[in-house]
């Protein structure tokens, strides 16, 4: 490269980890220049705010994280993530390696949007106190059927790997789809401990890789900083103890 | 190319278009040679279930639409329009539009997710009959703010890249993302004729793109064709009446 590369910007919402957690993870393992715009920048805000009015050129983005990464902007977290990967040695290599990387990302998105859905089962426009009777319902199947579903595909997915090629989901070294996982499994602690302590004997790879990802030195320094924020009731992932209840006090998702 | 591809083989359930149908629209415009297995070959279903159970090499989808490539299994239907749009001639040049279309592509993959969570808030396990009063309440918020803010996004975009460079989402051609936002238009027109009929005005040039869309010559034959499936109430976009009344009995989402 002639010339050194301009510090990506992220743009996300301040005070939740979110989609935009996602993107710094692969940054900061990447040992990557970025500016977390909203967090770092007096006006960060009004700067994504015209992005998103769209009074720049290029790429529309309908809603946070989105990057601008030499003069193009690129939303999506999963789209960002394929983007950004092989500048921050994060990807596969190869058109179907890639391809089978973005199919897990994009799968792990679809279940990060039923987590979501969980606790705004309604809409994403009411606070989960004016839809708790439904969340509850959809909390029983999302416990009781899709969390170990898309889990224990994800279990399925290092087992092959593992015999095939080492301890990661695509391929022979760790790329963004396992700092995905990570922060995926992280999440789900945070927000179903009982859910996941039971669905544990199931996911031994998958846990083992959450670990694996923490002690990657430039990950491990960056979770131990103030730029790692932690969960709570404003994200994607929520604790609710009526969302996880004990497995012995836990109804079957019949209805 | 010094040897002739292999068709493809598209796996995706039988008897609704789904999101198999974006994949169609791909193969079908582009002239590619593809296989609808389960659709068109004795056994096409047993296929499809051993491919999900694992017992072929390589990516392992966790469900249809999926296609095999040359040897290389890919799924969701975003990643496998952008894995095939190139050979199929319906992709944008350079890495920054193929981002951008990405973009687009994955925001109505989200709608899409909106659409089927309309008639099924609470469990995908779960008929429609059995959660019909919180559907009532998804879908004022769905017709009220979430429809309303997708396309006028769609519509947005639109006007940006008529002025630019073409009368497309990206670039000056058409590419997979139109096909995409034609079976877009298509089944919401389906599913919510009533919300549709209330937001044209809105949203005239996502309304020509659709009908620029299904004149072009390939297309304009396959929708006329057998292979082309209708909508039904099994697919992802249905119509309930009651999930789309006229304007004149429309209730604010206020909760």
């Amino acid at each position: 490269m002639p010339t050194r590369a301009a510090a990506i910007e992220l743009y996300y919402w301040p005070g939740i980890p979110g989609r935009g957690e996602f993107v710094r993870l692969l940054l900061e393992d990447g040992g990557t220049p970025y500016i977390d715009v909203v967090r770092s920048r007096r006006g960060g805000m009004a700067a994504m705010q015209r992005i998103l009015d769209g009074q720049r050129r290029g790429a529309l983005p309908l809603a946070p994280p989105f990057v601008v990464a030499d003069g193009v902007v690129v939303s999506q977290t999963a789209n960002i993530l394929a983007y950004l990967a092989p500048r921050c040695g994060l990807a596969p290599a190869g058109a179907a390696l890639r391809a089978e990387a973005l199919q897990i990302q994009l799968t792990i998105a679809d279940l990060l949007g039923e987590v979501h859905d969980v606790h705004h089962p309604i809409s994403s426009g009411l606070y989960y106190e004016d839809q708790r009777a439904p969340a509850r319902r959809r909390a029983r199947h999302f416990v009781g059927e899709r969390l170990p579903k898309f889990l224990g595909w994800l279990e399925q997915i290092l087992a092959r790997n593992v015999r095939a090629h080492g301890p990661w989901l695509v391929g022979t070294r760790c790329t963004y789809v396992d700092l995905s996982a990570f922060q995926l499994v992280a999440g789900l602690h945070y927000a179903f401990p009982n859910a996941m302590a039971g669905l544990a004997p199931r996911i031994p790879l998958l846990l083992a890789l959450h670990d694996r990802v923490a002690q990657r030195p430039r990950l491990a320094r960056y979770l131990r900083s103030t730029r790692r924020q932690p969960f709570n009731r404003s994200g994607i992932f929520r604790h609710y103890p009526e969302l996880d209840p004990p497995a012995s006090r836990r109804r079957r998702p019949t209805s």
